[in-house]
């Protein structure tokens, strides 16, 4: 008789492979799509998800999980990881009532066209009834998955298993106060004469640039390609196809690099994860801020640092004879410029987790119900004016900025601050723990830290939730200190 | 209650949109799949084939096919062609064994393994029990598809339904005969000197000029793309996404002109399929001799035209200077040179048909059991010198060169030159028809003549048999008149 276990474990491995399967459908959306596809693409995605879902939700699946949850042997943490997230999942799926989901799906959709006009317009009030709909729907879908504390950590758990309000605020309410006086200091100081970097970059040498140091950080170009997009992502597709996307400004070679070296620490991440696992929850990727830690360990720990400039400046003179006259310490101090900004995606490393911290700050407040949809935009401005010490202008640079809201994803901004705090948490105790991953990042020969990553990380898939994952890698929990140090380092030349 | 054949409309839209899911990753494997993604890829498609055949061939759907055909109305011809093709495509698909469907699969991997080596050593013996082997199951396929005057009817069918061996024996044959003297004096002629030609073509020049041509002729890049592949191909995987495939060589430009005009003939067929019929077969094209015809229309018929390079020289030489001393009829010499040699894939457009015959001939003679298989290079190698005049000095350049016995798609290769023939009786007719067609083929505007094939052949889908439809278009049957007077007219300057 064939077991409840191993009729997950074949189940989940079509699925898989159906999921993968829409997950090209999906890249090739962004990517290669002709104009006129689009509609017949969203009818296909619309397909599979149906399909999956319909399958993975069967009563039948039910009685398995519940038969292979019983038969669970004491000594099989592949099988416990499993057990464990086929039944959050499976809960979390039927509990949902059909017309809820499609009415979340619907208002979605009219939300995301409104949130765009509304933003164009600068005007909050035409995007207001929109994402009252989006966050009543929402609280009806926590208050169904349920939750122990706050009704809010039912939803940053899709992004981030186990994570709570509570403990999110503690954690980012600390880094906010360490952050101030650096974000004083760094924004402080004299800017960047860039002068130096101003030139023609022609794509293809960008795009041969870039493959040389994603190949040299360890990306496998036999199971993974770098395409354009508007929109940089990184699409873990198969167990050997994993692809990232980035986009050109040819006055400017740092910006598809530092996109190129970010999406390759999420594909670097994605071609680790333990291939014989997949189709298995195991083998997932565990969360958002995991992942993020992975793009921000590449992109800012490594790309960011003297070491790297040293090795790879020769090389971009190679490419760019226009830069023969600058020195590492001058790329150095060009790609750790801080300004005060308004608008997210363009902050440096330094003022990035203030963006986050006002965000999250503000879900907590609309779904504890303290705040009113209509106050978002004075209770945004009053903030920022605090943190950043701007007033805000209007709402198309305030809290219409985001498309995240108009997209019901509540929950998923904290995850990029998590990011950035397991990205210096991990950096730093790997450096400690480790004499090899030590000298990496003074040699800019990365091997040793990727081999560590790797196992540490990459390796382990989702055997351990995100927090437990980190402290197992770390030796301890994530707190800011690390992070808080690097940017001192950075930023006010200290440590 | 909802009729048998409204949920024969619902499963066949929904088994296309997987099927062009799967189309879709076809495509990508040719033309972006890292090369460690392939085995997990062909599971992929594995799981796409065998869930489309699953839902197909459920005993229901037979109940479906029975009811819809009995209650069909004798004024619906949409729904006379849906019953027909699904009544075909059901009973070809339910009365095979699923053993024989797997042996042939398993067989077919192997034989083409076992192709690729001989063809390497250029050593038939290492092929032939693979072939035998194909053979035989083919053969035990056709038995239980069943044929009413041979058997190797049944095979030819899958790719060009209503064809029949007899048939195309005595089209191919007078092709044969009028085609000789033709193919003697457009050998004799003196070759045209190249020398003026030669130069450097950079890949992203060829590649904007064949969009322009593309474009120009009618190829609508809001539903369709051209990138690069190893195999230039066309696939029309969406209603408004249809993309063609080209490689380049940058010392000829022809190469991939000559790729893309083809293709984009595929393309436009695709592009003019009836849309609002999608996911039913009265919405599908109709048989390969239908595609090529399209495509050789617009390779052939137009781009190797007078008319067509008095348009397109002066663009050229925008592109490539070099080429600003040759006259159109320099290109029209070019473009219209014939030899004869061994390789089909190589042949110009008077030897070609030459090519199809013998492998034809040798086919029908295979599975009429008067050729045994470890005689085919002998047989292959008489017909050949006697056609062309060349010995064949290796198996390689002989019976081994194509993939298509290896991959058991026995009858595949007459409808190249069905293709032919249908182009140029086509374009024949609507010259004659339409004086506006007449009037494209003089001005190099083919608006005209792609409205003529949109209305006769592309928007009529398969409403009809193949040579039904080209019998209406045309409005008279497919002889190889039109086709030996057009070859006359090029290669020996007649008409």
């Amino acid at each position: 008789m064939i077991s409840a276990y191993s009729r997950l474990l074949a189940l989940g491995k079509e699925l898989q492979l159906v999921n993968d399967s829409a997950a090209l459908l999906g890249w090739d959306q962004e990517v290669l799509l002709p104009s006129r596809g689009i509609a017949y693409r969203a009818e296909q995605m619309s397909w599979f998800s149906g399909y999956v879902h319909e399958r993975f939700t069967a009563a039948e699946v039910g009685e398995w999980i519940a038969e292979a949850e019983a038969g669970l042997a004491a000594d099989d943490p592949v099988a416990a990881a499993n057990c464990r997230e086929w039944r959050h999942e499976y809960d979390r799926s039927t509990c949902l009532p059909t017309k809820l989901v499609q009415d979340l799906a619907e208002a979605r959709v009219h939300s995301q066209a409104a949130w765009a006009e509304a933003r164009k317009a600068s005007d909050f009030s035409r995007f207001a009834p929109h994402l009252q709909k989006l966050v009543d729907l929402s609280r009806e879908h926590a208050e169904r998955w349920g939750y122990e504390d706050q009704l809010y950590d039912a939803l940053i758990d899709r992004f981030e298993r186990g994570a709570t309000a509570r403990g999110l605020t503690a954690t980012l309410g600390s880094l906010r106060e360490a952050l101030v006086p650096v974000v004083e200091a760094a924004t402080s100081r004299p800017a960047f004469d860039r002068s130096g970097l101003q030139g023609h970059y022609p794509i293809e040498k960008q795009s041969a640039f870039n493959r040389e140091v994603a190949e040299a950080i360890g990306f496998d170009f036999e199971a993974g390609r770098i395409d354009t997009a508007v929109h940089p992502f990184c699409s873990g597709m198969a167990p050997y196809d994993t692809r990232l996307t980035t986009r050109y400004d040819e006055s400017d070679f740092l910006s598809s690099l530092f996109g190129v070296l970010h999406e390759a620490g999420h594909g670097l991440y994605e071609q680790g994860l333990p291939k014989e696992w997949r189709g298995q929850p195991a083998g997932n990727s565990v969360s958002l801020g995991v992942h993020e830690s992975q793009s921000r360990l590449w992109e800012n720990h490594v790309g960011r640092s003297r070491a790297f400039w040293e090795r790879w400046l020769p090389r971009a003179v190679h490419y760019f004879p226009h830069l023969a006259g600058l020195t590492p310490a001058d790329l150095y101090a060009a790609v750790n410029q801080a300004e005060r900004s308004h608008i997210r995606v363009e902050a440096d490393e330094v003022t990035y987790d203030l963006h986050i911290l006002l965000r999250f700050e503000i879900e907590c407040a609309i779904f504890s119900g303290e705040l009113a949809i209509a106050d978002i935009p004075g209770e945004w401005n009053r903030r920022f004016e605090s943190y950043f010490g701007l007033p805000v202008k209007n709402d198309a640079e305030g809290c219409l900025q985001d498309i995240h809201w108009s997209m019901a994803i509540f929950g998923y901004f904290p995850t990029y601050s998590l990011g950035n705090l397991n990205a210096a948490h991990l950096a730093t105790s790997a450096r400690r723990l480790d004499p090899a991953v030590a000298r990496a990042f003074e040699t800019a020969d990365y091997a040793p830290l990727l081999a560590w990553m790797r196992k540490q990380i990459h390796e382990a898939g989702s055997l351990h939730l995100p927090d437990d994952l980190i402290t197992r890698a770390a030796g301890s929990p994530v707190t800011s200190d690390a992070l808080v140090a690097h940017l001192r380092e950075r930023y006010l030349g200290e440590g």
